[in-house]
């Protein structure tokens, strides 16, 4: 769990403790193994602590400007890869603090000064969810340019509407794509909101119950970007909603990648041949060369396992807690950690993938015209040509669809004659509506397959990101 | 799964079947067991549709209002129990459009003109999702108000404030009160934000590329509340994004209802006496005659898990489906009534629970100053008074709690020579930092436990309410 | 969540409380609307309660049998539908003593000695989980059976088989369906274990310490069925640990079906075309006329939703209670009931729809000759006959496949001269590998696909099924 | 995801691939970041197939003892840390045989003969999941040495019994540890069951048809400790339900384990004192010196977050997958992994913990008798004493509860014309079972929690872990 293996004695819960924890207790307690993830976050609280505690006399300036410094040289150290972690230190904030007492002495020792490592590690971890609601928006804006750009190219390809799997009426390539930019739209909009609702500061909640020291709490929600601070200081330190509004988020959005990797896979099979993925995103077969796997989309496909569970996970730890910090809260950034790096790898891979994909025109053009797909097309001439209710034209095409089926053929293929043995008022008008071209053509209606529709609604999503709007 | 059980054959998919479904197939394909909740939804959408239908010209005015009459009919029908479902019908739509053919005759049979069951059923179901936020909403304000009129009766009474569930420093009752109105207030945001998100019109999709007749999406949109139509026919009938946010949603709000009712329980122990439930909210046993059990809060500490369930069922269901509307989609509803259904029962008996229990004020005094809980103002004010680094203080009040522990008192029980043979610069003014009374005093920073700041956070949330808002 | 509607006060908490619970407490707090379910289990428990309890000379024999004969009575008016449930009466256990008490007097007091609720509920559910678990088992056999027909039928009907969804190697369609076979036999033998493990009995651990009364446990536990009395009454009464372990079967069991469901789906598909399920089986579409709906693979597919999600939630629940038994477990029952319910379901349909669906052999055929199938018995011929490394003959047959799919033909049309040119040492030999049918019947080993093996598999599991036996 | 960076081009897939996958590519595809882990087994695996391959003559015996002393050396250097493992190779199938052939020549190249990265990873996995189940039971074993020690200790040592967390009855120190011992006996029975059901052999099943190759499955079966092969090719690449039941196994031991957690941090809490963990167990604060705090219990009890969200995971990642290999199942070990790291850990802490941790007698007795907890005692004497009907003895015992509450005495202290008072058949013979002594003392029926039954159960346990057996 964690590659460190400092065996000296703990020296950071002062005198009390007789025994060292043994090797079982610091590999189920240590979390340095994973938190040093949070570094970065960790020493820009530290830093806006210092200004804050000398803007408010409780450091003298000359301290605090030391810590400020050592700090830096700490995360130079880390990013270096120079720094060596201790598991004995347990996790990233005595890690830290350990160091920057050997760079700067004792004054390290007054940073901890009103605070708490409850509040230390709410911080941090806050900071580092919202910059994961931040790099998300954008790798879905990178999706949605990527469908977008298949949309435009396909705007009016037919391709077959399908419900169950099964040929229902023609649509077009574009709006297929368009659906999902839709999907996609509100999944940045749900991380927006996320990013929104946790963006206040836990900093300066102490342990629990907040300080004596008089310290100024907006200065540092400010100087970490925050809107304001928490109002309540036991919620600051005891709740991980703003982790677990991440998480559901990106279950939703992990199961519209998996839906459209679903698409893929069955597309690419050579039944289907609808699409065919490129080479970079495609692998071989150690026993059988000629296979060309569409990877990708299997492994983004089965992305939402692990973001789902991992949702799963922090809701069950967190379930029943008592207030305030529980230690089992500790689990909660290896969920968001793996949830989030597998989120941004399945959407620069989709993106990518997407990008890369070459539809087969004349695969979908040829299975959209199969399987009587204008039926619903050959219902609504009846309704508006004869005025018949929608109920009994369902039935006349039925038995329609079923003399074409009996004859190997398809509804355009009819004679007019065999039409009126169905039903005597059918002209050879209806024949204008059999067609693929003609049905996506007339479907019109706002957000409908028409080609029209489609190039309407491209414009109007790449006006929206051209004026930096993430929807619009 | 449905107490209905017409064997007759189905006769609304035409005439192309010849073997009608047997009983199985009947058991597992109807949804009229639990969609016809939707009754009243199916019965509004279908009326917003006929009027549109009206308005465009694709129906004539007369079949319009008989439609919309017949309707009402139907629903009156259902609302007074003297409806009939048949299982053989399937599902709601079928159900009420072949009784709305026996009330206004062959009119019935022109609602279903350029719309399907698909856009229909997803139309009906966000109506009722959106009804079922607009629900949450208030009912979180209502316990909101419960723990404020707790927090505002006991803004300065002194407790423990736990981590780990030891005594860490002591807290107001008041102040732990408000940290479940904060949590709670992000709650219903959450609703808030999925309600104004999901607030878009399937209806017009039709089964899923949208109609070649001439309707007028914008207005059923707007005659049903909703704020515009969704852009996409292929997004409108496949998606169930809405539902698995307002089940996220109402997961993460019973989590915070479990950590509350996890409390309440363990409180309600012979060995806390913190709080009495009322009886009202407690049960007895059939065996043993004495107990008082804190029911309601172990059923409200147990609704996370079937909430949680329903979430990961339907997110489970939704992996990996193509678009567009695939059957499986069917087993959305069952699991919303319930997440909801219980999430509204155990916001309202949590309400009642909170409002009606008694805190056990001097129970809660009596350990906010057991286990050495003024520690750390001891260790402040060694920073304070002393100039000595936080570290230093740490170690130093760690000495004198084992001294105390030693000699079974209190910190305050310990002499001053005591303490300064531990360090020897420690003064008599030591000592008014010891009680837990100044301790919860003290600690004034924003959102602290200090009574003055609990006061002031229950007027910012009662101002917030009176003003019609959601959170300050 | 319950029709009953009693609103009379609770009388069973005797005469501590003065409020009876409102209508809120009531709602959360009643079980009746689920737990008559178990009407059953509970009479059959108290009936042999009643035995040992005359057996040990704790009650008399008259009134033994008094409540013996009543129980049945109480029995053929529940089964008869004509009993009155009562929701102020909580659950099942009262409602029947209740009524017992008017149809034999004061003895019906007596049936309570030396139990409890809390070991009553628990032996009437292990006894319904078992029933389920022994209602699995054949209805997986069933299934099984439906399997081994087409097995059997199609024992050397050449198929693809996929990896990735892309051609691999052509298999048998008796190979296919014997996979499911397998995975099946576990899924029963896993119900079989938890059987085992489950069939213990919890009567006579009382509320949770055991009784001073001297009871029997042996008796009730063999008449009941049970192999032995559970050890530990805290155990007994606390854990739900039996029906965690029927949910994780019927989850992993679920997980099986949706994979065929999903084959099935993908299969009927316009574009596969490899079987047809019946019109018993699928269902037509209220827009679209021509469609034939695999609705039920669909819902068998989605089944493992709410399955899995069963097994969350009473996880969930279970989580963290301290013993013995808390009120969350209520909650249990529901969860099992729906899992159990709609697994049933499923087996029965996917029994139905596998038995009726109809193979299309030359669709199968076709596609099994598509995708250079057979490049890797190529390559195994140049292992075998040229004594070539597997990685070199794995690029020389790359090599070969990329000449066929630049030429658009197979690899049995190019010509030995092609070949050749590759590889000189290529022998005309090389074409007897290069069918399908060659592919097949070569792969011999121990649970290979050719038809041979397939066939000793089928001729396997006949004889365990006929033996009476789960698995071979 | 993985440290290695070698940006070589990928040459396992031959031929055929123009564009070398890119970084994204790489990083989604390549699992050599953890399935490096499998190394161990991989090279087992393999070396019995070199064996196989050699006795079948299908390997020249030269060829084959190059191959398996190779593998022997490519293993040190794996375990010696010198072996540098490449993303580009993919996985640690791939980077073993690489680096064979660096270390045999070109023999390595035979060594994938008849065999296919899919049954190779499937036999690897399942021997890695099979030697987790081989060390759950030991450990389990361990802990349930620890509670057997603190049972025998405190065979007869008095505590409340809850129910609801309110006293119920008193109960035995011993027989509350024994109720764990059960538990965790099903526990180490599942996982037993799970290893016996898993145990066979997919080595041979090649890509998923079996091969042509003379191979004999029977002879790798038994040379990797398998009961037999798998019965079916495509069933043996294809399942991973030996792992599921491995989650679902791992899952239900993790919520014994969360419950006895639960327990161990709310009898630490001042308020209970019913245990106190040792210092190895437990740490300190870094702001509140003073306190100690039981983060071991309050981890463990986390544990089941993350392995029930193992097991979530891996259940969607299946759902719906066609047969056969598809590559969304390279998520499976990863899941795996960390939940077997993490209930070892767990079981191997808990254990410690226990068998350190001190139980206070004192304060246990305390507490049994408070709460009027000999209640059922008392009614249990009226129902054996005056032939009450329990019903009625019920009704009395609550209000003589009812008469020491309000008199703030316990129900030993009523005098008997109190009791009399209530009822006049009462004698002085009530008194001598009040006492918590005689209540449990008197709790004699099997697996009660009488003194006597519980040292009985201690034996039992005892003797069957003496004997080698996993429960009695």
């Amino acid at each position: 769990m964690t590659s460190t293996s400092d065996k000296s004695a703990n020296q950071m819960w002062g005198g009390r403790f007789a025994a060292g924890p043994d090797a079982i207790m610091e590999a189920i307690n240590a979390s340095i193994g994973f938190d040093q993830r949070l570094a970065g976050e960790d020493i820009e609280g530290s830093r806006a602590h210092a200004s804050m505690l000398a803007a408010t006399g409780i450091l003298t300036t000359k301290d605090a400007e030391a810590i400020r410094e050592g700090l830096l040289t700490v995360l130079s150290e880390i990013e270096g890869g120079t720094f060596e972690f201790s598991a004995a230190l347990e996790d990233i904030h005595m890690n830290v603090e350990a160091r920057l007492k050997q760079v700067v002495g004792e004054a390290a020792g007054r940073l901890h000064t009103a605070r708490s490592r409850n509040d230390q590690v709410a911080t941090d971890f806050r900071l580092w969810v919202r910059s994961q609601c931040d790099a998300a928006i954008p790798a879905i804006k990178t999706l949605q340019e990527a469908l977008l750009g298949q949309a435009e190219a396909g705007a009016d390809w037919v391709m077959p509407g399908f419900t169950h799997l099964q040929t229902a009426q023609p649509v077009t390539w574009g709006h297929h794509m368009l659906a999902y930019v839709e999907m996609l739209g509100r999944d940045a909009a749900r991380f927006a909101d996320a990013r929104a609702r946790m963006n206040e500061s836990p900093l300066g909640a102490a342990a629990l119950a907040g300080t004596s020291f008089p310290i100024d709490r907006e200065m540092t929600a400010k100087a970490l970007g925050f809107d304001r601070p928490m109002a309540n200081s036991l919620d600051a330190v005891s709740d991980r909603d703003f982790a677990l509004e991440f998480l559901s988020s990106a279950t939703i959005c992990a199961m519209h990648l998996s839906r459209l990797a679903e698409e893929l896979v069955i597309w690419s099979s050579a039944q289907f041949r609808f699409v065919a993925m490129s080479d970079r995103f495609s692998t071989g077969s150690s026993i059988m060369p000629q296979k060309k796997n569409p990877d990708a989309a299997e492994l983004i496909r089965a992305k939402i396992g692990r973001i789902l569970g991992a949702n799963v996970a922090l809701l069950t730890v967190m379930k029943g807690l008592p207030l305030a910090y529980s230690k089992d809260m500790q689990e909660d950034k290896e969920q968001v950690f793996d949830a989030a790096d597998h989120l941004m790898l399945a959407l620069a891979a989709m993106a990518g993938m997407v990008a890369d994909m070459a539809a087969n025109r004349e695969s979908l053009a040829a299975a959209a015209g199969s399987g009587f797909s204008t039926a619903t097309d050959l219902a609504d001439w009846l309704v508006r040509a004869l005025n018949m209710p929608f109920r009994d034209a369902h039935h006349v095409t039925g038995t329609l669809v079923g003399m074409a089926e009996s004859r190997g053929c398809d509804l355009a293929d009819l004679s007019l004659a065999d039409m009126q043995g169905v039903h005597e008022a059918i002209t050879e008008d209806v024949f204008s509506v059999l067609t693929v071209e003609a049905s996506v053509a007339s479907r019109t209606s706002y957000g409908g397959t028409a080609p029209v529709q489609v190039r309407a609604q491209i414009a109007r999503w790449r006006d929206a990101h051209k004026a930096g709007k993430m929807a619009p």
